[in-house]
């Protein structure tokens, strides 16, 4: 079986929408053993969007339609369905009921034109959606299976997850799959592909997906069997192999990212972290911080992006700021001890202290330290250590890349692994 | 004239992989008065790919494909374009001669593989890429213009503008647009639409597209005529209807941003800020950072995550963060103050100070203050005032839309507006 997913609205067109319901389907259906061949967007045009209905039934057996099912009049994937299908729509009294007992609960009178979303494909299935007012539709024919979803990501997620998964189950072959997931940071996607491709080009059966963002690369391996306990098997067996030609640059085998990891080591140690932001600016405490229950590890942070808070706020010496720059291996030491000595005074525990300091462009530089360089300090009661970097152009991607190779740094640090 | 983009490559139908370009090619098409009616994205699958453009270009004037330019094997949009338009490839000397200029100025050889982006579409014409290997090229036939484009943006971008958009200018009637971009904080969609809507509605020839983001909301008017003042004239006209129904919710009339507003208002003001996060985690301080130059107005930022670090480096009083809980008006209040006298004494210079407390959740929250809850805090030289607002649910969303209230109050005090 193979999948396409239409998404549906005008909207979704715009340069500032993306569809990440798609990115949802692919992630389960994938999981499932079904690839997504195809997905596109369509707008509002009820021609246009029978037009791409069709011809995705005639490409691929399960075709799923997120959007359009709404009150209004340019919600138009139940008739561009019944155009594609020559199914009739046919009006469905208890979806009806549905609705207005959900309108009587939040007190708001029906309105004529919510009738619209009443009507179904004629010998599909109702799937019913506690979320919201539009119902799924299931229909399923000599060409395969055809579902209508609602757009609102909290109403598609729950229905495909409760509703559609289990009715697809049903149809599969009894085929399972396991997927081991392996993060690596500090290595480039080229450099791994170099180390590991001959490593998974040699075992047959297993699909292997590498995605790489700034500073992380995962590897997906994914192995398929007549039990998932097999599968399991399979895939560990050839994670097991990579990560023997890896090594320690793999912070993760379960898929769990990179701040994650480095806190429930910091959590694990008993100790809490501080850091000294310049170049990075408040992004490495940002990340951290969007971990629910972060204060069980993060002692708090400092922006110093200006000289006085570098010697004010933290305390860093105004002589060697003078002396050195602020984007140096000196200062970025300095910072990241200022930190740690704060967080240990402050909280009266032990802390570690992370520091970044460096030129994110465009201006900035200097013949030794050009635009990109990025400094990074470690503190914890080994003493300290500092890095450096040269991390290229473009001020976001250089950023991105710093918040994320000094929490690789910190992770080695903490793990007393080579070169930290 | 209508376009449609296919985008290819078989890791943009993954989980994590978005279709950016496509975002980029809707925005600067849409500017130019050429709607994009539909977007798809292909894995790299030469039949399925050739099948794509043929319908494409049957359905639209301007097809335009990103991606699959590369010199490996699955990158097969040039083969597939071949197939669909019936043109044979034909080797391109002068762009190999380029080719092997690239990789002497990097010191690398040139690999046979290589040799597969030199071949164009017969008839085609080439369109130089300074950023990378793969030219782009263009087919112009009774169907109408494709276009295939490199597919990193760093390399699609440059050559779509440069290139492309004055080629398509040629061909276009002499319908000039102009778009006025009004963007809108602390009001949401549905208030927005409805307090606008009758103004917009009414306006024959301009399109009025509304987008909104987690505290902001973007009205795009754009307006079209025989002449680009006529059309700015029209758009700008309406767009002072809008203001005056709208007033001073609107912070700015040229589509700048927030947090390059509230920048630009703090550089006029001859001071500096500092802020004091809690909730917001340093997202706020990271948001102003990415601002190039952001050292000329940001002292920089206490990420206070902890009690210690919100009495022992910013200096709130234990006494009061006991009695009054570290998400209150008090301790918010006391936040803004500190921030702003530690930066002025550590720069010698007026600050002013924003800050941050609040429950973004899953856990906490208080009976009088539920997850959501955010009290937030701006101290200046007249003094410091305290807002409270509920934010609903969902960590990430709730932090996001922390950050824009913040800075929106900011604004607000900065110019002496009602409520802050």
């Amino acid at each position: 079986m193979q999948a396409e997913v239409i998404a549906v609205g005008s909207e979704l067109l715009t340069p500032s929408k993306v569809d990440t319901n798609s990115l949802f389907l692919a992630q389960r259906l994938g999981e499932r053993g079904v690839p997504l061949v195809r997905k596109c967007v369509v707008g509002d045009d009820r021609r246009r969007l029978a037009a791409e209905i069709r011809r995705a039934r005639e490409a691929s057996e399960l075709v799923i339609l997120s959007g359009g099912l709404g009150p209004t009049l340019d919600d138009l994937t139940r008739e561009a369905a019944s155009d594609a299908t020559g199914r009739k729509l046919v009006f469905h009294e208890p979806i009806m009921d549905d609705i207005a007992d959900r309108f009587r609960r939040f007190d708001r009178p029906v309105a004529p034109v919510n009738r619209r979303q009443a009507y179904v494909l004629e010998g599909g299935t109702v799937l019913p959606n506690p979320n919201g007012t539009a119902p799924g539709q299931w229909i399923e024919d000599g060409l395969g299976i055809l579902i209508l979803l609602p757009g609102p990501p909290r109403e598609l997620k729950p229905l495909f997850e409760d509703t559609c998964l289990p009715r697809l189950a049903e149809r599969m072959p009894a085929l399972r799959f396991f997927t081991t997931v392996l993060r690596v940071a500090g290595i480039g996607e080229s450099d791994l592909e170099e180390r590991i491709g001959p490593i998974y080009s040699g075992a047959a059966g297993i699909e292997t997906t590498i995605l790489s963002a700034p500073g992380d690369v995962q590897i997906h391996l994914r192995a398929q069997s007549g039990s998932e306990d097999r599968a399991r098997v399979r895939a560990e067996a050839l994670g097991a192999k990579v990560l023997d030609e890896l090594g320690d640059v793999v912070y993760s085998r379960d898929g769990t990212p990179l701040d994650e990891t480095v806190a429930k080591l910091i959590v694990e140690r008993g100790y809490k972290l501080a850091v000294a932001e310049s170049c990075t600016g408040g992004l490495i405490a940002g990340r951290l911080t969007e971990i629910p229950g972060s204060s069980q590890f993060l002692a708090g942070g400092f922006v110093s992006y200006s000289n006085g808070a570098k010697t004010g706020w933290l305390g860093v010496d105004g002589d060697v700021l003078a002396a050195r720059g602020a984007v140096s291996a000196e200062v970025a030491a300095a910072m990241a001890l200022c930190a740690r000595r704060h967080a240990a005074e402050a909280l009266g525990e032990p802390a570690v202290g992370l520091s970044t300091t460096g030129y994110a462009g465009p201006a900035g530089g200097t013949p030794e330290d050009p635009v990109g360089t990025v400094y990074f300090g470690v503190a914890d009661d080994n003493g300290q250590r500092v890095h450096r970097r040269s991390l290229g152009r473009g001020r976001k991607r250089v950023r991105a890349l710093a918040v994320q190779i000094g929490l690789e740094l910190l992770r080695r640090r903490i793990l007393g692994l080579g070169g930290a």
